[in-house]
């Protein structure tokens, strides 16, 4: 998937380096500016992601940015009231299944800080997107906005910098429960059985829930596999 | 689940404006400022949302946020090189599982926008999230990453506004394509059955993908039955 971030008229210049930065956080390159206040405020507000406002194609037309693109994104802040059928609102998780393996060219298209879109130009979009926001105050700041889609666009969990970071296995963590039934085992407690199996299940459960890497398993298995060995030998010995 | 943002030492007056902003956006109320650089930009920057920053209660050191909650969440901004494995990161989407019906105290603890969380206050939080970015420039502005963990915490399709808003249910969207078949059928086109068969399936998938609301599907099915009709009168007709 190849998109393009398009800002129709943006008011702010602080918010144009913002989104610019929200880019580059989520690895999107490509900037289209229709009409921008972009100032030196918008390079300071980019920190580290002056070159994409360097590289941004700045268009003075919408039409123009419409016809990069294969595809054509709008985002709406709040589907409100008046609901108007062709222009129903995915929510961006949808859209990232939506766009799941698309090969076009993709803009996504954010309106003014003001305003938003222009009911005439989300004519021209293929679709919109909105974020779900609460009612009480459903009107985003432009650049949070655009961390959000792109947040959602990007997302997956990154590929592990060391192996530590690689997920638990079924079978590890089928070997750390293990584990604790054994110690429970060779304590002998509870001393009821069935109230054994509650025990480990109670384990399992935290075990499920925690989302363990691997190298954590093996972290936590090694005292509880230690702490047997060390009860069974103080068996032997009181026998 | 009971969630407050806590902010320590947060060192840029508009970003705390803005966090409280984003906060009311998707329906959290509950802010911690430990040591805040709070001026009356902040309360420019927070629009809408100013009531948040009136209530938010401040304090002087991390240890008394710490005593706030039953569950304290850090953020971190990169999990990097140096791992180590009780600070094992989640995504943000596997704190939104984690917390599915987490009863007690939660507080989301936000580093400062130089430095972040020091380790020896990472050290005291029960686990923490990070946000999936870019290794070109990963560090994200501060208000942004608050927007990306509560907009997942928060997350769910809103209530329909209207009945229009339902999605399609699967038995309306097999209606469509049934429409859509009986009208290749009367137009006899493609000539070929086994090809109609195929021009069938292609709008399926278009149906499938295109993630339709219900009235939607009505919308579209009513003209296409319309011209099934009509070109039956026609055949008619022309007998």
């Amino acid at each position: 998937m190849d998109a393009s971030v398009v800002l129709v008229e943006p008011e702010g210049p602080a918010n144009i380096g913002m989104v610019a930065r929200t880019m580059k956080n989520f690895g999107f390159s490509r900037l289209v500016l229709i009409n921008p206040n972009l100032t030196e405020e918008s390079y300071s507000y980019a920190v580290h992601a002056k070159d994409i406002l360097e590289n941004a194609l700045v268009l003075e037309e919408f039409g123009e940015a419409l016809e990069l693109f294969d595809l054509a994104v709008g985002t709406t802040g709040k589907p409100g009231k008046n609901y108007i059928p062709d222009r129903a609102p995915l929510m961006p998780w949808e859209l990232r299944e939506t766009l799941e393996g698309y090969l076009g060219r993709v803009g996504l298209f954010f309106g003014r800080e003001s305003i938003g879109l222009r009911n005439e130009e989300l004519a021209k979009l293929d679709f919109t997107v909105t974020i779900p926001t609460s009612d009480s105050y459903p009107i985003m700041n432009l650049a949070q906005a655009v961390a959000v889609v792109l947040y959602e666009l990007a997302k997956k969990r990154p590929e592990p910098a060391v192996e530590a970071l690689t997920p638990a296995t079924r079978k590890e963590k089928e070997q750390l429960v293990k584990t604790w039934a054994e110690l429970l085992e060779v304590l002998n407690y509870p001393k009821d059985a069935e109230r054994r199996e509650v025990f480990v299940k109670v384990f399992r459960r935290f075990v499920g829930r925690a989302i363990l890497y691997g190298r954590e398993v093996h972290t936590l298995m090694g005292p509880l596999r230690k702490a047997r060995l060390r009860l069974e030998e103080c068996g032997d010995a009181e026998r």
